[in-house]
Order: structure tokens, then sequence, then C-alpha cells
């Protein structure tokens, strides 16, 4: 598994570099880069594996994307908790799934997050490829299994001739893994280049305006780059929620131990992946709990928990305009034809689980 | 309001023209010719009003088509339960909405449903305009208000622009009423030309083979075009299911009267609007009920309620062989990217009403 550094609980990395009052564009463009990353505009493997994004495995893997039939209800595809027409995700605080059941953490983004070092907001997942297999048989998003996929998708003819495409040389092409390794090549095609910031990072000295320059500044002065760094400003390390300073019960629900929950080391309790703020303008609601909607909340709330720190509100204000200048191109995504079942498809199971488990 | 004729039960207009034994391609085709028309490739006006289909008009519609924020909940669009990428339909029997309640009946396609008299399975909405504003507000569907849609899009900037560019020259273009217009607009151009049964009509006499042919012919022969005609081969008159031979209560329940339950004639019970054929095969499970899941067996069911005849297998398979060739190319569309909400968008209500109407 990859893995990201681990921040300690009470080892604050404080500001990776420190100012002495102002800096001139050409020192915070020079700064940036040290930290910084632009999206690319286009990959060609998956990075760090072996996957190239072939147009055949990139067809099928958008085509499941939007598959219902991968849900045992046949309502829901990997588009409806990470829509690509809103921001990768599904703006609600927790994800509604299978029986309507809510689930127990807010929906991180797809976009760009093919750049993460690890999956799920515990890391779980070392990639998107392994993600992928997480919802479709979690009973509170898709509830399915992966023998029913496999028989849903062998029952119709064009799927296998596309996963035979997509998989040239494999004798028996439709399998799960390749369900998920089809899906994580359309997710690594779903980026976001050319943020007001990327252009900076570029040399733009003026793609970013007075007030989100100072913005980012504050953003690696204050310490917020100490943790959201790289290309995705997030998504390649650990850290505790209440680093400094523990969050309310509402924003941090003492239920979810986080990281702990998989590694049942003490020092995990209550860490998460730190998340890419790339689109965070459009990821709302914030953190793994969804409760907070104002992205300037969300600021301030982090340098409490995280950095120790108050704020004023001209830097509150001033690093949240920095970060809407994350904002980049959203992928244009033409919505798939997909081919109708036949009478060896199995049917949708609409149960509303809830309700049959108190029944029965 | 537009009305289709009605067939009153006990009336069976039997096959509307009859054949001394077989007729020739050309014979066929003009026959053809007489009940049916090609499907257009596209539209400038919805057929029958005022609304011309500028780009700035269709592009609303179309956001508005896939905004979750529409719902109550944000989680459930018009492409939830009329999905582009299937049949224009969800292919489950009824639909999932709100707190995952079933609706009482089976979604509509929305490909070519622009060219149906009336809409809803028992015509109470005259137009795709209006029928638009009724799962919206529907308990069991989007669980929406026209209040809180109009308070919805008034918050987001882009919407705003984006509503007085597709309706120029009014003063308060974000209305209900404009949202409904938008969203038939964009309806007005899911149409899917081309199918073979089309390139036949068009003079194509290669583009069916012999036994759908035969199934064309026997498709006419026996009566079935007594209600399937017109573009839609169907979606123009209404009919009462089981009109010589009263189906089963699983295929037609009892507690779901129809039209009757909107024009309260007793001559309307169990009338339906006749569904139009168009993509039958990727519009499964078939009837107002859902329940059917083979093309085959609709074909057999209908026959015997609507005709009082017993087809041979070998005329079933005709039947369903032509019903095919009614399969027309599926129109693109570029998933719009939907602007992101501000502090003043009312939040999601995700409450699982059933659960929160047995708690209170």
């Amino acid at each position: 598994m990859r893995k990201g550094k681990v921040l300690v609980a009470g080892v604050l990395v404080s500001a990776v570099v420190s100012f002495a009052g102002e800096m001139d564009d050409k020192a915070l463009l020079k700064k940036a880069r040290e930290l910084f990353k632009p999206i690319p505009d286009k990959l060609e493997k998956v990075p760090g594996k072996e996957t190239t994004l072939t147009p055949a495995l990139v067809k099928l893997g958008k085509m499941l994307y939007f598959e219902p039939r991968l849900s045992s209800s046949h309502l829901i595809s990997c588009n409806t908790c990470h829509n690509v027409g809103l921001g990768g995700t599904d703006n609600v605080e927790t994800s509604i799934g299978h029986g309507w059941q809510r689930g127990p953490r807010n929906a991180p983004t797809v976009f760009n997050a093919v750049f993460n070092t690890a999956q799920f907001w515990d890391g779980r997942a070392k990639d998107l490829e392994e993600q992928a297999k997480g919802p479709i048989q979690a009973s509170v998003e898709m509830n399915n299994s992966p023998e029913r996929v496999v028989k849903t998708l062998r029952s119709i003819p064009e799927y296998v001739k596309l996963f035979r495409e997509a998989f040239k040389g494999e004798k028996d092409p439709v399998t799960f893994n390749n369900v998920a390794k089809a899906i994580e090549a359309f997710e690594a095609t779903l980026l976001t280049p050319n943020s007001r910031f990327d252009k900076f990072l570029k040399g733009d000295l003026n793609a970013l305006n007075k007030t989100e320059k100072e913005g980012l500044r504050l953003f690696m002065e204050k310490g917020c780059a100490s943790c959201h760094n790289g290309v995705n400003l997030g998504g390649n390390m650990y850290a505790p929620f209440g680093l400094v300073e523990k969050p309310g019960a509402d924003i941090l629900p003492p239920g979810d131990k986080g990281r702990y929950q998989i590694t049942k080391t003490a020092t995990d309790k209550y860490v998460f992946k730190v998340p890419s703020l790339r689109n965070v303008e459009l990821t709302y609601p914030y953190f793994h709990s969804g409760v907070i909607w104002s992205l300037r909340d969300a600021v301030e709330i982090m340098a409490s928990t995280q950095l120790g720190i108050k704020l004023s509100q001209d830097e509150v204000n001033k690093i949240t305009a920095f970060l809407k200048t994350l904002t980049g191109e959203r992928p244009r995504v033409e919505y798939p034809i997909l081919p109708p079942s036949t009478d060896k498809t199995p049917k949708p199971v609409t149960t509303n689980m809830k309700h049959h488990m108190k029944g029965h």
C-alpha cells in the first residue's frame, strides 16, 4: 500500500515556511512552486500503475460509472454520489444509498482523486481500483455483490464485447476486478485543469488578484500548506482532526474514530486522510461529517483545530478567496448510451432494506 | 387540453386494414405510411406550441433536467427516473422517489414524449411543460414546492443569468412556469430518429428483414395499429386496459382506475393513454404496472386483453422482431456543468418521509 506521511497528534509541523512581511509576486510563485503542482490536462496512464488509459478501457469505465445496474436496485450508480455535473460529489452531509439509508461519511469528490495517495476518508483503499469495489458492495450504498455484478454484465452481450475490447487477450475478461479497473481508468480522466491557481503556478502572475495572492501567502505562512500541499493540496497524508484543539461532537462525531478503525493503532484515533482542496468551492458541505456548509467557517475551524490559531476576519476572507481560485475546468462528459438488459439479467431488488430488516 | 381519440370499452375498432394473404414490400410500405410517420431528426419548435427551441432555452432546460436541487433532498433529478443513458426511463417496475418511496406507476420514457398528445399514463397533463411540474411537487417523487424551487434557483447567480438569457425581455424570468418551459424545451430535443423502421418508412425496403416485415404486416393486420399508430406508435389516444378480456389483478391492479381518477366518468375506468412503442426494446418492464419484463409476454397479453385473440408463437416472434426495429438512435447528451449553491440556497432535506411521518 502506498502510504502518505502521517502527522502524529501533538507534533505540530508549524508553518513550512516563514515570511518576513510581504512577498513580491515572483517570490510568492517560487515558494508556491515548492509546495504545489498544477493539475495536468490529461493522463496517459494511472499514476504509479501499469494501467494505460486506452479509449476502449475509458469508454467501458464511463459506462460502468453511470451504470445503475451495478446496484442491486438498478437505481444507484457511481455518479449518484460522485456527480460529474456537480463537484464530483453529491453536496449533501453524508450520502444516501440503498433504501434511503444514510452513509456514515461525506462523499469525497471524484475529480482529481486519482492523485490521492489513498482513497476513502480513512485511506483504507490504496487506489481508485480498490475503492470502486467498496460502494458497490456496501449495504448502505449500492448493496450488491461481486457475483451478481458479474452475472449482470455477462447477461448483456454488448458489455461482454466491450470487456473483450478493453482487456484484450484475457480469456475471461468480465470480472469484478476488471469492473474496478475500468472505473478507475475513467475516473483518471476526471481532472479539472487550468484553475486560476494553476495558471499562476504555470507563471501567469496576473491569474490571481491581490486578495487571492495574500490568501495564498497566508495559506502557506499560517501552516495550512503543512497538510494541504502537492498537486491536490491534500490527499497525500493523514492527520488527526483536532491536532491542537478537538472540535465539538457535532463536527467530530465521537463514534467515528477514523483511521483507528482500520489500523487499531491508538495514535490513529480521529486520524483522517487530509482531503484535497481542489474545487473546494464546489465540494461543500465540509469535513468527513459534512456538517459545515460555509467555506469561511471551514477555514476558521481548521485554523483553530489544526493550527491552534484564531484568524482575523480579514485573513479568513483572503484565504477563502484564494481557495476559490482552486476551481478548475470541469470535465466534459458525454452521457454514455447503455445497452439493454436481457432475460438473463438479474431483476432489480428495490426493497427498502431498513424496513425489510425491521419486518423480518 | 389537446385530446386524443378515445376507444370506448366494448367498441373494438378491429384491424384498421384487412389483407388477403401476403403483401409485397411496396404495398407493405404504402400501408405503413398511412399509419405511421418517422421520428424527425430535430425540431425547431415544440409541436403545437409557440416555444422555439433556442440554444439558450435548451441549455437551461438541460441543466434543470439534471439538477438534483429541484428535489427537496438535492438527490433526485428528472434524469433519475427518465435516464437518458437507458431508454429515457428507469427500467424498474414503478419508480423510487423521496425517502425510497415507491411511486404508483411505471415511469414512461422521455424519448419522443413531445409527440404524445398528452402526458402521464392517465393523460392528466396536456404537454411536457405541465408534466414537468408534477414530479417536482409529488411527495413520493421529488417532494419539493414551486416556492422552494424558485428560491433555490434565485439563490444561484449563474441560474439567474441563464434564465435571463433564455427568457429575454421578461422582467422576472426565474419562475416555476419557466422552469417547466425550459425542461420541456430540452425534452423536445430527446428524439431517437433513424430506427430501422423509420428507414423503411423513408423508403429503404431492405431496412427490415423478412421476419420483421411479417411482424409489421401482422402488427397492422391483427389490429395492434388500431391504437399504436402515428409518429410514436401510440401516445395519441386512450384505451381501456382489458378492452376485450380483463387481465389479472397483478397486471391491472384494481386500485388504479386510470383516467377515471381524473374524469370521474364511468367509461374511463381502467382507461389509460396508449403508450408509445418507440424504443420499446429499451423501456421494459411494461404496462402502467411495470410487472411484465418480457416483450414477448407483453405482446401476448395485449393480443388477448385488447384484441381478444391468441397469437401463435410464430406470430408473437415476428411481431416482437418488428417491435425491436423501433429502437432509434439515442440522443447524445453532454452532462451539464451545474453552478454551485450559495449561502442563500435552501439546504437539502433528506429525511426519510416514511420514517419521519411514523416518528411524529
